[in-house]
């Protein structure tokens, strides 16, 4: 049966390819913001994409399926197993315990940060040269694929996504979290979304808490359920969300989904809280009536007051509602947030397979992270930043900006004649070296060569122009251009064979070829 | 026991942190050399990390090693076994024979273009709607990270890296193999390096092959084997080369390296054959020394008759030996290359930890691989391309160029105030508008700040300017600027610390601020 089975050429489930148009938005996105990120001090570092995966630990969103959320496998090396204080555990013999490790494939950029934080300071801390609260300042951006085994993969995501992060280590003053959101919206804008096509939504998550605190409920377990549920919100609505507080519910492919059995009155404060701000646009206006929905205990007070900071700077700096809001509904997955959570959300919607309209949701997202690197280090370093989802802000502007979807071919010179062969690739010489870019055709296969499949090579390429040099040319010392461009928009009028071939191309002699396709290009 | 385990903040072995002065580096390779390859026409494409180990195949350096030379692991999601047809294959009872297939972190980025090229076509040639030799031609490049888990890991290996590779698919014309010598050379020079200071070595398995042939030795393995000793010359040495075709030898280790165990008689006239073209260094004279040492077995008449057409194209655009040189002794690794094989070398030495001379050695490599395609699509498709080991290539630049090894901070402004913080950031957005990058510092922990503190993080960051604005400057409305790229290079010279402070620390008015500064940076 073995001998049957076939080497099939194909990707892995759930990964895909990136071809050049998609990579000409996805270069454009992470170039332009790139640049936002590093006017703001930001610099650029890059991890390892495996970690050791205690390393990186879980935080993923839909704890269901953390078991299954990454992809993970044991090292090919066997090392020693180190002790909290760094050595080598070993037997009651006094041998060192071996093992092959469990790495990962990062599943975000942020774990891989407080890695590379807490491993700059590790040593000092043991020897007691760094203390908490004066560990240093780091400001980086980073960008690169993440990857998540989603075990159902819906449709339009990917095991295999870039993210675009920047973070701030070593701050706990929430001026950095205002700045991370004043950021996610200019590079928003650096990339060319115009301010009424998205939205940073900005929260808390210290207000729930404290909220939840004043009506008695404290511990961890059952408020990261709550928090997780009402991150939910926007995909299954308020009805669901009341459900799975509660008794559960039935979802539509007719699966159980289990409720976390809270009071129904519980449940009720806690809808009431969330809807407090109601259809509020005003942050001042949103500040008011949470202050007033809260309730007194210490962790929500803090938590308005940092919001109220926010707030502060960003209208000093002229981001008004139209760019930033506050939504005490947003709560973001990922388990490491503490403080402040953000996310940009495309106001953009599309019609799907079905015909149904959709809203392409959140492209950007963020947040205060205080305890990532206290697990790794033993000491409290603050945290906050945020991320671009590069391939879901792609296809924003796919949807948007079509031109940027559109990778630009070279002038591409056609093969005629194996005599001229030299010649061509000394015409294409010249053209790059005045900054054209120029492609000598190339497809044989034993001598196989065809004008046609040369043109339709160009036109999917698209090439903005063709040269063309046979011998009577060559022996006249002129050369042809046709100008796919031009003869691209011509299509769509009416006008006859003839006019439109002396129209698209261009005899010329090989003295002027530069200028001339300078002038067309 | 395992209570006591400690998650220690660390990478894997043999991977490694991208600082931001690596990234300046590795940045301006991939961007200078992506423009070169698109010059000539290729596209920027991309794909998945991880692939199906099976489409990958096996064609790593170093066979010894072969089975630990990747990272594998089993999918964690189930999925079909496919029969050769691309059905799925089923046991005796009708059901589907399902497997957690095995997955691979790619070890180079030729293997997934196959499979890219291949899976575009895979359907179509199934129905017979394509024909050998009538495939599309595919020009594309592409970058990103590699992974080879190499057991012994030398000094300064690693076992992620990136590459940065253009290949042609579809031509089996060899004027595209001396078109990606030039492009080699064309982008490591557009990328800093001098002429003097690399060289583009070709060669042509081919020649090897048929002198091989001439003198009885056809079979695969033989031949394959031969050829990977030869490759290690750079590394071992002639001796050794010679004792690891012949009866075998003990490494500097100790350890037994076993031989071919071929005749004599046979190694002294591949020896003799190898040597030819002595020191020849004419292209020229190298081609006419190689003819009368290969003999007239076909396939070496082929492969210098290659060499030959290369060379016509080289000379016609002015490629001449100062760039690139034929070398009979070069093989490259890889073990699909079945034609031309390139190798750019760097001319650099440098002294390693124990002060020894060392040669930096190669730094791209490449070659033609015309059945790659084949073993996942059934019909023969010609290729060739070459790749810039984009690390190596980095360590070459931070040596002979170490100004591009350095990544410049924003203007610091300095925090001194809270009363003053709106103002900072506002100085902050104003400088960013002007084009000026610019980070208000924020590296706090409950209050805590130090002028000090900040002052060093300025300079680490290599910030060439830091703002300070106190109380009373704001009532002034000036602030003072303090040019630490003025200071660094004062700090060299003799001068007395209140003039030093003159020089470099000036008031200027709030509306002056932008002005002073572009005239300062």
């Amino acid at each position: 049966m073995t001998k049957e089975r076939g080497i099939i050429p194909r990707k892995i489930k759930g990964f895909r390819d990136i071809d050049a148009n998609l990579n000409a938005l996805r270069q454009h996105i992470v170039e332009t913001a790139s640049k936002v990120y590093k006017s703001y001090g930001f610099e650029h570092w890059d991890t390892p994409v495996l970690e050791y995966a205690e390393v990186l630990g879980k935080y993923m969103p839909d704890a269901d399926t953390v078991e299954q959320g990454v992809y993970a496998f044991r090292n090919p090396e066997e090392e020693p197993v180190l002790l909290e204080d760094g050595n080598e555990m070993r037997d009651a013999e006094g041998r060192v315990i071996m093992e092959n490790h469990m790495l990962a494939l990062r599943y975000d950029l942020t774990a891989p940060l407080a890695r590379v934080y807490a491993e700059s300071l590790w040593l000092d801390f043991k020897r007691k040269q760094v203390q908490e609260g004066r560990s240093p300042l780091f400001r980086r951006f980073q960008y690169g694929p993440v990857f998540r085994y989603e075990v159902k993969l819906m449709p339009g995501r990917y095991r295999e996504f870039w993210q675009l992060d920047f973070d701030t280590v070593g701050s706990d003053d929430v001026a950095t979290d205002a700045e991370a959101c004043m950021i996610l919206s200019d590079a928003l804008e650096a990339i060319g979304l115009k301010p009424e096509t998205y939205l940073v939504k900005v929260n808390n998550r210290k207000v729930l808490k404290g909220f939840l605190a004043g009506i008695g409920i404290e511990d961890e377990e059952t408020e990261q359920g709550i928090l997780r549920i009402i991150d939910k919100l926007d995909k299954v609505g308020w009805e669901s969300v009341v459900l799975e507080l509660g008794p559960g519910r039935t979802d539509s492919s007719g699966a159980e989904v289990p409720g976390m059995g809270l009071a129904e009155e519980t449940v009720s404060r806690i809808v009431e809280f969330l809807k407090s701000t109601g259809d509020v646009n005003s942050r001042r206006d949103a500040l008011a009536k949470l202050e007033s929905a809260v309730g007194d205990h210490p962790v929500a007070v803090e938590g308005l007051a940092e919001l109220r900071k926010m707030n502060e700077i960003w209208e000093s700096l002229g981001y008004d509602e139209t760019r930033i809001v506050f939504d005490p509904t947003l709560m973001r997955g990922m388990a490491y947030y503490t403080g402040p959570v953000f996310e940009a959300e495309s106001l953009l919607t599309y019609k799907d397979e079905k015909g149904k309209k959709r809203k392409v949701g959140s492209i950007c997202g963020g947040g205060r992270y205080d305890d990532l690197v206290n697990r790794l280090l033993g000491m409290k370093v603050p945290a906050t930043g945020a991320s671009i989802g590069v391939d879901r802000l792609a296809e924003v502007l796919r949807m948007s900006m079509p031109e940027l979807a559109q990778a630009t071919g070279p002038v591409l010179i056609a093969y005629f004649d194996d005599e001229l062969q030299t010649t061509y690739y000394q015409i294409a010489s010249e053209l790059r070296k005045a900054g054209i870019e120029a492609e000598v055709y190339s497809g044989f296969f034993k001598g196989f060569r065809k004008i046609k499949k040369q043109m339709s090579y160009a036109d999917k390429k698209n090439c903005p122009a063709v040269i063309l040099l046979g011998g009577d040319e060559a022996a006249k010392g002129v050369v042809t251009v046709k100008n796919l461009r031009l003869g691209k928009e011509l299509s769509s009028q009416i006008i006859d064979k003839q006019e439109w071939n002396k129209l698209v191309q261009k005899e010329v002699s090989r003295t002027d070829l530069v200028a001339h396709l300078k002038e067309i290009l």
